[in-house]
This record gives C-alpha cells, sequence and structure tokens, in this order.
C-alpha cells in the first residue's frame, strides 16, 4: 500500500487513553436505569435488557486475565472519522484482555454478519489502518436488520467462527439495532453478547451518556477550515455571498458548530426553522434582510451556512413534498409524458391543495421542475438532491432583482453555491477523534471480556483532559422511545436535534446579529495534528458551551 | 480583530530566507536578455525595459544603508495564499534598507492607483496579516489600467504621496501592465520605478526564470487533502463516481498536481485534449470505458478530475460556443420570448453550423438550456458558469444507461459532483509558500533599493531547501510575447500551458492506466503547518518532477 508522508507519520500516533484504563479494571455498577419515555413499551420489548445499570471501571492492582473471546466487529452506515481508531483500539483492548482473542470483521455493513462474508483483522492489517479516515479497512453498509430469519443467520455464522461478541459501530437506528440482536439472542438462549459505539457524524446520538459522537470534531474541523477560507475569500474579493450547505439532514449540530467556529453573517438552524414554524419566505426574507443591511454598510459580500435538512424542517415545505408524492402517484405516467415544463407545473399545480399550490408555485421554475423530475424509483420527490444552497440564492437573488426595480436597493448580490459533506467524512481523526474512537474500541473489548450485552461503549468528561476521560458503558434501552417509522410505532433511540435552550444556540442567538452586520469571520485552519495543544488537542466549540468550559 | 488559536500560533511564524539574503548585498547583473518570442516586436515597444540582464544577490561584508524610498504596493486579481506575506516580506525588507523607508498599499487593486486609494502599511498592521490567507489587508480588484489618462493619473497620486516606486502583485496580465507602466513611466521622464511579483494560483505564470508562482503549493495542498478524503470516502461505501472539478480555466497545472498527490481513476488534462483534437464525446468515452473496466473487476466506485476550463479547450465546443454567441446575437430577443425548452432549443439548432447543431443536439437537454439561458449582459454564454462536472456525470450517465439497456452492463453508475475553487485560494499560505511569497516580497525591497524598474521578483533553486535557494529580478520583458487580444496584437507574458513533453505530464502518462483500473489512492491529509519536515516542508510534486528531485 502506497502512502503519502503524511499517512506514514500519522500512523505512528499512539492515541492518548484515560488513565483509568491503564492497567487492570473491575466493573462498577451505577444505578438502575431507565429509557428516555415510553418505560413501559420499551421494557416489554426489551425484558432482558432492560433497565441495566451504567457502567465504569474502577483500576485495580493485579493483573487480570480474560477468558478467551472471539469477537466480530461490523461497521454501519455513512463514514465518521474514527471509525479505523474504534477498531484498533478494539483489537488492542482484547489483546491485552487476552492475548489468544482474535477479532473478524463483517465486510460490506450488517449484512456481512447475515451471508458470512468476512476476514480476520490481524495485527499487521489493523497497523496499516491506525489513525486514518474511511471505513476501508472492512467497508460499510445501510442495510437494517429486521427479519428473524437473518438474525438466525447470524447466530449460525457466529457459531462457525466461533464468535461470543459481536460489536456494531454505528449511528442511533444501528445501536437500537444492536440492542434488539442482543435480547434475541438472549431470548434464544445464544450466548453471543451484542455491544455498540456511537457513531454519527451529524452529531445527532447524543444524550445523558453520550457526550459525542466520534467523527463530529474531525468533520467540523474540515468543514469550518474551509468555511474560513472562503470567509476571507469573500473578505478579500468583497463581491459574493458564498452559500454554504452543511451535512446533516436531521440535525443542524454540523451547522451550529461550524459557525460557533467561523462567525458567518448569516446560520440557519432548521430547528430553529420548524419551531418558529418559518416559511421558505420566511427564511428568504430573513437572509435577505441581513443582504440589504450589510449594503448600507457597502458590504456586498457574506457567507451564509445552511443545514443539509433544512426543507425537511421548514413545515409548509415538508407538506408540500408529502403532497407531491401523494400528487405524483396519482399522476402516474401522465406526469412524464408532458413534454414542456410549464405545462407539468401547471397541471400539478392544479392537483395540489390550495397552500400546497401556492408554495410550489412561489418556487423558482428551474427548482420546481427538478421536484417534478428527480425522483426515486417509488416516485417520490428526492429531498436529498434539492440543492438549497442554490434554492436559497435563486431566491434571495429574485426578491433584489424586485427591489432593485422598485429603486429599494442600489447594491449587488452575487451567490455562490457550496456543499460540504464528503470532504470531512473520511478525514484523518483529529487527535481529539483518535483518542476518543481509539478509547471507545478499547472500553468496548473491557465490556465484552466482563460478559457486557445491549451496552453501549461510552466516555465521559470529554472536556477535560484524555487522562481524566471517564470510561464505561450504557444499556441501550436507556435512550430508547417509541417513535412512528412507517406507519408502525418501533423502540429506537432518542435522536438529538439541536437544543434551542442549551448553550452552543444560546451562543448563537446573542452573537448572530453582531456578526449579520459587521465582518467579524475568524478562521480555524486546517486540522493540526502535530504543533502547539491550544491548536492540535481543542474539541468542539459545542462541547465546551455544553460543559461551560 | 478576534483570532482562532491557529490564527495566533501561525502569525507568530518567523519566514525562512535564502542564506544570501541574511547580510547586505550588492547586484550581480547576468547577461543581457530576450523575449521569449517576436523580439522585434517586443524591443520597439518596451525600448528602454527590453533586454536588461537577470540580476541576482551577492553578499558584502559592509553595512548598507540605502536612501529613502517610499513604495506603494497593489494586489491584482483573484486571491492567492501568501499574498499577505510578499506584503511583510516587502515591509521587511524596505525597513531593513532604510527604517525611514514606508510602505503605501492602494486599495481594491490597480484602481486604486487612479482614484489614490490607499493606506500606509504600518508595523502594527502588516503584523495582524503575517502568514494568513486572503487578499484583504488591502484588497484586491481585477481593473487593467490601459489609458495613459489613468497612467498619468497614477504619476500624480505617487507624487503627492512622495511614492518612488510600485509593486505589482498579480498574474501574468498584471505583470505586463507593470512593464507597460515602467516603461511608460521612463518615456515620460517620471523616476517612479515599477516591479513585478509573480502570482497566480492557476500556476500557469512559469517560465525559465520563475519557477512557480506563489500559492499554487497551498491550493494544491488543499485541493489534494480533500481529494484524498473524498477517495478514501468512494473507497469506503464503494457506490459513488466523485467527479472533481479544479480550478484552472487557462491551464491544468492543478489538475495535473493534484493527481500526482492522490492518485485519482481518471485525469483530464485539457492541453492534452486540445493537442488530442479530442471532442466531448471523445473525452465521455474515455471515462466510460474506465468506468467499465473498474466494473468489471467489482468496482463501482472512483474519482475522476477535471480542470475548469476543459469544456474551452475542446476544440469543437469551442467552436459551438463561439457558434452560440453569433447565433443569440442574431436571434435577439426572440429567444428570451419562447417559453418552451424544446423549441428554443430547436430554434438554435436550425441556426447553427451542421457540426455546432450536432454537437449542440448531443447535449443533455438540461445543460443545452442552461447554455441559452444563462448568458452575459451581451447576451455571451457564460462559459465559467458551465457545470463541466455536472455534464460529464450526465453523458456518463445516459452512456451507461443505454448500454444497460442493451445489456452490455450490468453494473450501477452513480456519480457526485465537486467544484474546488474558493477553498484553495486564500488558506493560510502552507511553510513553502510562506516562506517564498515572503522572501519574493523582501526581494522587492532590495530591487527598489537597487533603483531597478521593469522587473519581477524571482527565486530560483526551489526544491531545494530555503538557505539555499536564489533570488533575484528578471526583466518582464523576456517573458513576452506578441498575442491577439480582442483583435489586436499585444505584448502579452507567456502563459505556461502545461508541458506535454514535461516529466510532471510524462508521470502521470507513466501512472494512469494503473491508477484507472486498480484503486490506489494516496491520501496527503491537510496541509500541516508543524510537526515533521517531511509532512510540513515539501512543496508540489510538480516542482520535484520538473527538476529531477
Amino acid at each position: 500500500m502506497l502512502k503519502s508522508p503524511f499517512q506514514i507519520v500519522r500512523g505512528r500516533y499512539i492515541p492518548q487513553m484515560p488513565d483509568s484504563l491503564a492497567g487492570s479494571v473491575k466493573i462498577v455498577e451505577g444505578n438502575k436505569t431507565q429509557s428516555v419515555a415510553d418505560r413501559e413499551d420499551i421494557e416489554r420489548i426489551f425484558p432482558n435488557t432492560y433497565g441495566m445499570p451504567v457502567l465504569t471501571f474502577e483500576p485495580i492492582n493485579e493483573e487480570k486475565i480474560y477468558p478467551v473471546v472471539n469477537v466480530g466487529v461490523v461497521l454501519s452506515g455513512g463514514q465518521a472519522p474514527g471509525g479505523h481508531n474504534v477498531i484498533s483500539g478494539l483489537f488492542d483492548g482484547l489483546k491485552k484482555c487476552n492475548k489468544n482473542n482474535r477479532l473478524y470483521g463483517f465486510l460490506g455493513g450488517p449484512l456481512g454478519m447475515v451471508d458470512n462474508e468476512y476476514k480476520e483483522l490481524t495485527e499487521d492489517l489493523v497497523d496499516n489502518y491506525r489513525n486514518t479516515g474511511g471505513f476501508d479497512i472492512i467497508g460499510s453498509g445501510r442495510t437494517k436488520l429486521e427479519e428473524q430469519a437473518q438474525y438466525n443467520k447470524v447466530i449460525e455464522n457466529c457459531k462457525k467462527l466461533d464468535i461470543n461478541a459481536i460489536v456494531i459501530i454505528g449511528g442511533d437506528d444501528s445501536n437500537t439495532n444492536a440492542c434488539i440482536l442482543a435480547e434475541y439472542f438472549i431470548q434464544k438462549k445464544s450466548k453471543i453478547q451484542v455491544l455498540g459505539v456511537p457513531k454519527t457524524i451529524d452529531g445527532d446520538l447524543k444524550n445523558e451518556v453520550v457526550e459525542a459522537s466520534f467523527g463530529f470534531d474531525t468533520a467540523c474541523k474540515v468543514y469550518s477550515g474551509l468555511i474560513g477560507n472562503i470567509e476571507r475569500d469573500a473578505n478579500s474579493s468583497k463581491k459574493y455571498y458564498h452559500f454554504i450547505k452543511l451535512m446533516g439532514r436531521s440535525a443542524s449540530h454540523i451547522t451550529l458548530e461550524c459557525a460557533l467556529q467561523t462567525h458567518p453573517n448569516i446560520t440557519i438552524i432548521s430547528e430553529e426553522v420548524e419551531k418558529k414554524n418559518m416559511t421558505l419566505e420566511d427564511v428568504v426574507n430573513y437572509i435577505s434582510d441581513i443582504v440589504i443591511q450589510r449594503a448600507e454598510q457597502g458590504y456586498n459580500f457574506g457567507t451564509a451556512l445552511i443545514p443539509e435538512g433544512l426543507v425537511e424542517f421548514i413545515p409548509a415545505m415538508k407538506k408540500l413534498i408529502a403532497d407531491l408524492n401523494d400528487c405524483m402517484v396519482k399522476l402516474g405516467s401522465k406526469i412524464d409524458s408532458i413534454e414542456s415544463n410549464r405545462e407539468r407545473r401547471e397541471l400539478v399545480a392544479g392537483e395540489l391543495s390550495p397552500d400546497s399550490a401556492e408554495i410550489f408555485t412561489s418556487l423558482p421554475n428551474s427548482f420546481a421542475n427538478e421536484l417534478l423530475l428527480d425522483r426515486d424509483p417509488h416516485g417520490n420527490v428526492q429531498v436529498s438532491l434539492i440543492e438549497t444552497e442554490k434554492l436559497l440564492i435563486d431566491m434571495v437573488k429574485a426578491k433584489i432583482k424586485k427591489m432593485r426595480k422598485a429603486g429599494e436597493f442600489q447594491s449587488k448580490f452575487k451567490g455562490q453555491p457550496h456543499f460540504f459533506g464528503y470532504e470531512g467524512r473520511c478525514a484523518s481523526p483529529s487527535n481529539f477523534d483518535a483518542n476518543y474512537s481509539y478509547t471507545l474500541g478499547f472500553t468496548t473489548s473491557l465490556l465484552i471480556s466482563e460478559g457486557k450485552t445491549g451496552y453501549i461503549a461510552c466516555v465521559k468528561n470529554l472536556v477535560k483532559p484524555v487522562s481524566e476521560w471517564i470510561p464505561g458503558g450504557a444499556p441501550i434501552t436507556m435512550m430508547m422511545n417509541m417513535e412512528k417509522r412507517q406507519g408502525k410505532f418501533k423502540p429506537v433511540i432518542q435522536k438529538a436535534l439541536v437544543d434551542l435552550n442549551g448553550e452552543p444556540f444560546a451562543k448563537l442567538q446573542e452573537m448572530r446579529k453582531k456578526w449579520a452586520k459587521n465582518t467579524m469571520y475568524i478562521y480555524p485552519g486546517p486540522i493540526q495534528y502535530f504543533g502547539p495543544p491550544e491548536v492540535s488537542e481543542q474539541t468542539t466549540e459545542t462541547l465546551k458551551y455544553e460543559f461551560n468550559v
């Protein structure tokens, strides 16, 4: 494997670990736990894995060798920086627990467990991936295991490899799945343990016990570095508004964090838009007002951060999309037989409810056309393909043009769209994420060796120096509630949206008017893996504000 | 000015300088020079600044204090990392030459010299911008000074501030302009000296004396770091082809450099496309063939690098765009009065030459529509708005779809477009660029103090350690030839396109088939300003291959 000088040097980094994991440990049990909501339902569905205590570790003064275990690990869902370090921490931890322990990686996500696609993760192999980004060591996948036949297949395949425990590294859905598997295995009298590791780059797997998910720090640093560069460009050429869409469909944590790191002129937070019941027009007006205010001061440039999921958080747009989907089913192939975009739009507008029709006809034509054309195989509008950053530029441009015609605005407005997603998901983990994910993996090896199942690995005290971090485990059931999915109520880990009463958002609220009116950009630079600790060892603003550091 | 921890730490970096500039120096004159072509014409147009010798410096063992000078500096054109360090090197150099020297910055590009918009660059101000990206210290602009009335205004404004010398930091056009000004001032018996500093992020200002322009190293590192992340993502999720368009309208140096740094599956070089007289279809076929070849091995993912200027280098597309512009003038407002896109396309296709019409009708409809709709105020097609990365995805997708229908291809093709430009232009200069641009600025102060005009600052031996770099000056006229601009022959600095016989391209040629078929990505990581020198002190692959290091 040919490597860059950076890969070679970074490969040698030795992740820091909490002091408590330096030697042997014993488990300390906390109080029994409850699920965050719907306790009766969750307890009924998870009779064996509900209510277990939170666990921490206490150093002991004797060498402890655990019985041999074979472990299978799976990467589930989208890539997040640190995945390879969870695996190397897990590997090193297992070898420390017992040098005869073995680690297998199931390939291509959860489906690898069903299809028995795997490879053994040997020392040589793991060494090649230490401190690297990506999930390429064993690949990843998004398939959810939902059928008992699949679960039984997993048991069967684990038997073949003599696997005692499965580790699922994934987001809220994947950890929910880990818990369902853990419970199922107990009920089937299988001894296979199932442990989860919290991963979601969007930052929406977060609660009392999971302070952050790994990869969030790195991704936000990648994006913020780029946003800073763009801000500097805006402030140098002084002629463009850069509309920067950022990863995060289900929550705006990334946008909020990047705003706190870079002080852009405009920051849209989906959760706020939903709470205030804002329309798309309201969002456009909010942006336009800032453009106008800045123009009055002679600033015809700026930066706006837009969360990827915005459109789905605008109640009226959400309704429009649902109506469009219904309408499209109704119209069937008729819609595609029409050649003229205008006629197609008119036909659809006539079928929509008056409210939705009004919104639909107010959209820029090109955007309305796209909604009708880019549909998935089921005929649904593909929300993920909506170029919100361009839509907003077009709509602000249209508004400004109208004002210019009416003599209400004399300046210029030129927009430049950007979207940052793939750029950050596979970056080499920052020192924080390298340490955190490695510690999570190492912790998981102890939870396995101590015979636990239905637990998620967690590390608390993350704003403190690594030596003071508190690793442990939390029962997955405690994070769950019941939510409607495809028409049925199901137990799922509660998603963490941006807390509009929380400190990180309060900080944005406090500053955003100043940041809008003035040009107060700061430039975080790219991730530094070396150099002074004030640059290389810091974590997110979100964590700092949440824990009042 | 609120700063990030990175800004604070990086602000303290002290750029390295060649040993030869440590103490006082004397000028050493080389041989008389000739222009690269059209010698008679260039000599006729520049009677006073033609043929001057290349200059280098020799250390002397005495303290040399130069007469007091006041200097005005201008940033011209697009931002490039290092602009602020040229200014800080110039400032420090001037203060070393004589502590009473003063430096003024003309604001917002060359027009600032005409409008007398300026600010004095004091120590405090300069200190705030050391080692930072951007041109925001004095802003930049693209206005070309072409009228004698403007030149005379510059003389007048310089008199007001008692300015003895002007420094123009810019690309090929701006340095051509610097030389025209230098010549004009001599002819008008003005004593104002004019010096140039080579800046162009695209890397197209390069020749015998200018080994590289500052900012190229940094920008390519920013882009390559991101490309590496995307490659890792592609190789982890294994389901997307990422089409990454990179800055560089007039030359493909950036794309070539990034390819050498990251080993993508597909690299398009505009100069090669032009040389081989390839059509858009040829390019699509080249890409599709690689997609097909990889699918046969089970790889349904990949990365393709596309230079921004590609469309303008495809001879048939260049012709089509010229024909479209003519056609649009001819059709006038008629074209915009048509509501239906199809009718509009049919009308235009009927007016084009048969060759152009064939190409036009072969374009994806959405793209053809855009060509007709997005026009500049003169009605011309806006080539810079062409989303080549999306065009190519659409065309490859169409070809693959056809093959799938014919049963010739069974796999999937999904494209993801990216464009990296603004992300890199204002990054904090890498150590190489910080040192290089500072040295260029410092060198310029010596050329001024030694009374030179019509020179460009240059530094040779860039692949050697900084201590061995050879700073000096070269007469701008030696880089010139005559080229047709807007119908007239004008003296201009010859643009450096990618040399298809050069070593960097030869390396790509040697490797590209292997990189296409296999997955041999390497991941350069983000720019490191600290840490081991093999990571933080390296410069471009282009320079290494050009100088056989």
